[in-house]
Formats: structure tokens, C-alpha cells, sequence
């Protein structure tokens, strides 16, 4: 079933044998005491009901036993990396199936993001990771990697209605994903208060969802720009489809790019890519496109304090990504005479998001396998799980941030437009 | 009818002459082609159909004539001030009247705000002044310096009910302001998710009008912190008499000291006396504090970009004050593990707050006289008046933060409760 050779993450699958990556290396020679001694320093991070740890002397088809799931290594490179910088290493490990979960993925990572305070110390200065500042052909090359996977892939697992890479808004709990994306939506709409006929700048498209949900939905002219070949293609596809390519216009092309004048200006999840070094550059564009009375809507992932990404996600996922705090956010705003409206945090909504994204990729994970390598499934599962519990315990925030002009009095006084009653 | 020697705002009456304000000094002599000269360039930064300029040899009872407002120089002296430092020079000409306003003083404030960027340019880069870092005994002084000169005289202006000194909520754009200060309370309830029982802090407690809403309307336990020795006595006499003093208790004592622990903790209108340099211990503060589960909110004036305080208002009105960005703010929760969950920006409320509340100073003119000077009586107006433009202009803030600890799931998923049908 596995297409071996298929994996544009880049991760090694020298490692396996065929399907057989619960096998692992024997190669290793039976377990010393020095092994079993760290295998012991690794468990005692870990609440014992919960997660078990095995080594490579266990049966390759381990069941989870008591407590939702057990950890095997493989081989012995595998638990000395797992120790050395499980941050770093874990990911490539669990990939390649040199580490294997039986049982319940969520309930490791869990564990390990509610152990993370007692054994790692996160830097409390500012360092040079904040620093970075991608430019044209280093953002195309990070986009190009994630983005350009192939669309067949991503509509197996997000909401088939706007193809939505992004936080849903979960106004009940209730709801669908797809209902859930859909109240999103119409939620930065209400913020915006757009309006029929606005002309609208978006930075970072997508598939086009929210673009031609604004021109379909609130009668809106958009301009989307995105670098990303795959989704503009797509887009202009399903505009076409749809009869909006009079209202909508997806242009392929660098945020740094954009020209012209809008009423709104909205950006749905590019800030991640874009740099904190970049920041002012975005807002003095902003300043020069918006109009005198124009607001403006940025969306993105977010830190409660400045923190370099996990370095797995860095190498395998999200190259040059970095979420940010709202005080590096700040540097968008501040320096070019932006004033800052409305802060809404919306974390717990992305964990849920995540938590239906999840459950379709294991629903479809046949597909998955037909288009790519194990060692790309086993990612893939991995960033969608690691990335729920980094929501759910807090290590990534999601912050919509409403701007106007400084100065601006045409701006709504109060916040009810956005709760509409049974909305 | 002036009791001339009461000025605790410490500005020169000595160019008095009784109650004649409007004379001026008339020991100039007549106008040179200097003056005018000077005259004009002050006059073209005003519409002139808005502000008409006069020298010391127009009559000192000189109308508006033409168009809202005449300014009227009443000796060189104060030609020269306004000309070379109009910012930190306004203040005491206006206050001394060695500057007179003949007509709407709304109107010259508003043509000042409106034309500030044509004329001055403002430091991008952080300078030395964020840095201010008031000490205990610092921040008593300035305290006093503004909160300690009478309790009789506040009551003139501010709201009956609470005698809230902050930015009331106008949910309606209707209210009154005694409306707009109980649903100010309301709302920063709301934000709270504030339950009976509950034990809060309050830090920075005025004349303890919203602890005592709390306790009353919400059934909460509330300690408030002050150092406004009048604030403090006034704040205890009206909790004995509404019988509230087993569940308010009033603390004479700096922020810096509070101890226990709260669900709770809530500042509103203290955090521009703290300075920049003391947010991470007041941040460090708040995490020791609260439980938990705990969940809190700061409201302050604040800045879209880092400027130093007005000088004058800086020297007379609220010394050690400053106004902070947003990016500043984070200096209190980044450092210290707590997440933001909300920001509100209720700028405009603020403008008609100060429309209120100098409605009332102005009504009320005669009782301000009986209790001090005609220096103070001009000096207040003006900080009303120019502080009702700041905010109009936007260059004043008015942020509402709302904040948990980092990971806490205890939270509201959507801001609907902030918004209850009907207001």
C-alpha cells in the first residue's frame, strides 16, 4: 500500500522494512542495565497509569497493557536520542518507527506537555531566534514545502466546504467542522463589519475559502495574494466554478507585493511565515493600502511568551515558521500608526479544530497512504496530535487582533455587532 | 469669591491680579512687528475660521467674533512660551491666564489635536522616559499629589452612585453618566465571570465605589489595595454605612504589598501610576496571588505608540504618570506565565466620559471656586478638556485586559457572556 519513495518532508525512511515499521532495529543486541537505567530516567517524566516504556527486547506487536499506550524503542540510538532532546528528536523517531506508540498517541504527548515545567527550562530573554526575518525567495521555498503537497491530500482532512487551514470557531460546541469554519468566517465578516461592495485585501489565501466566502456571503471585491502555486491554481479553479471570478481576484504573488487601496485588509494564518523582522515592513504596508477609514483583521498562531517553534516542526513541517507574542505582534501595529481594537484569544477553539482534523486523517489514512511513504503518514499524524496538545496546554495560543487607523472615529463603540442575537 | 492661596497643583498665581484673569499684564508694551509676526505663525497652524489669534492690545474682554474661539496673548512673554514649547507651555499660560480663551476652549484644543502631526514629530525610537520607575515612597507622593484634594471636590463632577475616577461604558450611547459607570462595573464583571463568594483584589481602589458594586451586585469578598489616604477613610465610612464592611475590607497600602491569595484580581484605572519598569514585579505579583483557577483584568490609559506623558500634565496633574502601548503591557504577563484571553479598546467611551464629566465641572464652577484658586480652576478645565481631545484624536487609549494563567481550560470559549440580551 505504502508509496515508499513519496515523502516531501524529507524525513529518512532508510529505517524501514517494508510496512513492518513496528519491527524497529534488532540490531541493537539485547537491552544493558545501562539501557534499562535511562529507559527508567525517560519513565519517570511520565505518569506510569498512563505511559508505559518498553524496549527492543519487547514483542514488536506490544499492546498498550494497563493504561492507554506504551512507548517502544526500537533500538538504542532511539533511547539515547529520545533523552539527549526529546523536543528535536522525537518527531523523527516516532516517523521512522524507530519509536513506536501502541495505544493512544494524544495520551503521550499529553503526558509530555503536562510534564514539560519540571524538566525543561525555556529561556526567559529575548535571543536570536526572534530575529527571523525570510525574504522573497526563502518565504516561497517555506511555503512551496508545506503548501504544495498536493491538494488531494488536504481535502482529505479539513472542512469540505472552504478547504480552511485555519482556526474554526466553535460558537457552540456542538458544532461540525465544517459549521464550525463557516461561523469563523462570518465571525472576522462581523468584526470587520463588512460591507456589499468593500474592496477587500487578503494576505495569504489559501484555497481561496474565505475569499469567496466573503464575495458569495457579504457581496464583497477581493484581491487574495498567496506564493503558494497549488492553492492559487485551485482557487482561480473553484472561482471560476462558482461564478465569482468578477468579484474575486486571486493573484499569485508575495504579501510584499500588494498595491492598491482597500476598506479591509484580513490575513487568515500568514503571519506564522512571515518573521517577526518582517513585521514593521507588513504594517507600513498596511498604512499605505488602507483607507483612510479602513480596519483591518490579522488571525494567526501565537505564543504567550517568545519561544522558538518545536525544531522538529521547524525542520519537517513548517520551515521558517515562528509564532508570535503579542507584544512582538505589536511591532506590526505600533510603529505605524495602527491602533488596536480588539483582542480576542481563541486557543481552545484551534484544539478543537485540531481535534476534528485528527479524526478525519485517521478516517481517510488509506488515501494518505496511497499518495505518500509510512514514515510521511507517521508525521503527519504526529503534527496534528502534537499540535492539539500544544493548544489544549497552552504552549501555542491563536490571537484575531481588529486595527484601525490611530485616530480613527468611525469605529464601532462597542462589541455586540459580533454576537448577534442566536448567532 | 476665589480663595487664592489654595492651589495643590502647585501652579504660579503671581501674575494675578484678583479675579481679573482676562487683563493679562499689560507691561509688554504695544505689539512689535515681531509679535505679529510670531502671532502668525502660531495662527497658521489653525483653521483660522475655527481659531482667531489676538495680542495684549486687543480688548481683555474680547469676544469669539467670528468662528468658535478667539485666543487672546496677554504679554509677550506667554507669545514666546506657546511658540517655542506649546506642549509643556499651554498649561501654566492658560491656568495663569496670561493666555486667555474667549469662547468655545473645545474648539482651540481640537484644532491643536487635529493639526499635531503637521507640526511636531514624535521620537519613534524608545527613549530613557519608559523607564520610569516610581518607588514606594515615589509613588505616595504622586499619589497624593492628585487623589488628596478632597474628596468634596470629585463628588462635584464624577458620578453620584460610585464615584468611578475611569473611563465609564456606554453600552448606550444614551446613558447617563451614572448609567454608563454602573454598566462600566457590569461589564468588567462579566469579563470576570465574577461568582458569589468569590474573594478578589483590587488594586488601586479610588473611593471604593467598584468594590462595593462587587460585593453588592456580585456577592463577592473584595480586599482593595490604595495609597489615597482620603480615598481610603471616604472608601471606609461608605462600606460601614451600607453595612458591606464584612465583605469589603478597604487596605491603606501599596499594590506592591499585597498578599493572600484571590480569584480574582482587577485594577482599573491604577496601572498608569505604576511605570514601565515596575510591570514585571506587579506581573510576578498577580501570579503569586492568584489561585489556579484565577482570572483577572487591568484597565488603563494607554498609548497606539510609546510617547512620554504630556509635560504639563506630567508637572501639574499626574506626576510619575504614564500611559502604556499594548506592547509594554505584555511586560506584566509575558514574563510571568499569564496568557491574555481579551483585549477591548474603549477609546470613545472615554471622550464622552470626560464630556460628562466636564459638563458637571463646569456646572458646578462656583462650588470648585469656594474650595481653591482661579489658577486651579483653569488648570482643571483644561486637563478635562484636553484630555477629552486626546481621546477623541486617539492620542490616548483606553485598554481593557483581560487574563488567565498560561494553559488554564477553565475559560470561556466565546465572549457571548460579555453580551447578554438586552444589554
Amino acid at each position: 500500500m505504502s508509496k515508499g519513495d513519496v515523502n516531501p518532508l524529507g524525513v529518512s525512511t532508510k529505517d524501514f522494512e517494508g510496512d513492518g515499521l513496528q519491527s524497529g532495529r534488532s540490531s541493537a543486541g539485547p537491552p544493558t542495565r545501562l539501557d534499562r537505567w535511562l529507559q527508567e530516567r525517560i519513565a519517570e517524566r511520565f505518569d506510569s497509569s498512563q505511559v508505559r516504556f518498553v524496549l527492543w527486547d519487547a514483542p514488536a506487536e506490544t499492546g498498550p497493557e494497563s493504561g492507554p499506550a506504551t512507548v517502544r524503542f526500537g533500538d538504542r540510538g532511539a533511547l539515547f536520542g529520545l533523552l539527549t532532546n526529546p523536543a528535536a528528536n522525537f518527531g523523527d523517531l516516532y516517523s521512522t518507527g524507530r519509536i513506536t506508540v501502541h495505544g493512544d498517541l494524544l495520551a503521550v504527548l499529553d503526558e509530555a506537555y503536562r510534564n514539560r515545567h519540571r524538566h525543561t527550562r525555556v529561556p526567559r530573554t529575548p535571543s536570536r531566534f526572534r530575529l527571523q526575518t525570510p525574504n522573497l525567495s526563502e518565504s516561497r521555498e517555506n511555503i512551496h514545502h508545506h503548501y504544495d503537497i498536493g491538494n488531494e491530500f488536504y481535502r482529505l482532512w479539513l472542512d469540505r466546504a472552504a478547504l480552511q487551514y485555519t482556526c474554526a470557531y466553535y460558537a457552540d460546541e456542538a458544532m461540525s467542522l465544517e459549521q464550525a469554519q463557516q461561523a469563523k468566517m462570518h465571525h472576522v465578516c462581523r468584526k470587520l463589519r463588512l460591507e456589499p461592495g468593500e474592496q477587500v485585501v487578503e494576505a495569504g489565501g489559501g484555497w481561496g475559502g474565505f475569499a469567496m466566502f466573503m464575495a458569495r456571503n457579504y457581496g464583497a471585491r477581493v484581491r487574495s495574494f498567496n506564493i503558494s502555486k497549488e492553492q492559487i491554481a485551485w482557487s482561480r479553479d473553484r472561482a471560476k466554478a462558482e461564478n465569482l471570478d468578477d468579484l474575486v481576484e486571486f493573484v499569485e504573488d508575495d504579501y510584499r507585493n500588494i498595491s492598491g487601496r482597500c476598506d479591509v485588509f484580513v490575513s487568515i494564518g500568514m503571519l506564522e511565515h512571515v518573521g517577526v523582522g518582517n513585521y514593521r515592513e507588513l504594517g507600513a504596508l498596511i498604512d499605505r493600502v488602507l483607507t483612510h477609514e479602513g480596519r483591518g483583521l490579522v488571525h494567526t498562531i501565537g505564543r504567550d511568551s517568545s519561544q522558538p517553534l518545536n525544531p522538529w516542526i521547524a525542520r519537517r513541517i513548517f520551515p521558517g515558521a515562528y509564532p508570535p507574542t503579542l507584544r512582538e505582534m505589536m511591532e506590526i501595529f505600533e510603529p505605524n500608526e495602527l491602533s488596536v481594537l480588539d483582542v480576542e484569544n481563541l486557543r481552545l477553539h484551534y484544539a478543537r479544530t485540531l481535534e476534528h482534523w485528527l479524526e478525519r486523517y485517521e478516517q481517510n489514512l488509506e488515501a494518505v497512504r496511497s499518495m505518500f511513504d509510512e514514515a510521511f503518514v507517521r508525521a503527519w499524524r504526529l503534527y496534528l496530535a502534537g499540535s492539539l496538545k500544544a493548544f489544549e496546554h497552552g504552549s501555542l495560543q491563536l490571537f484575531q487582533v481588529v486595527f484601525a487607523r490611530s485616530g480613527m472615529n468611525e469605529i464601532p463603540r462597542t462589541r455586540e455587532h459580533m454576537y448577534p442575537a442566536g448567532g
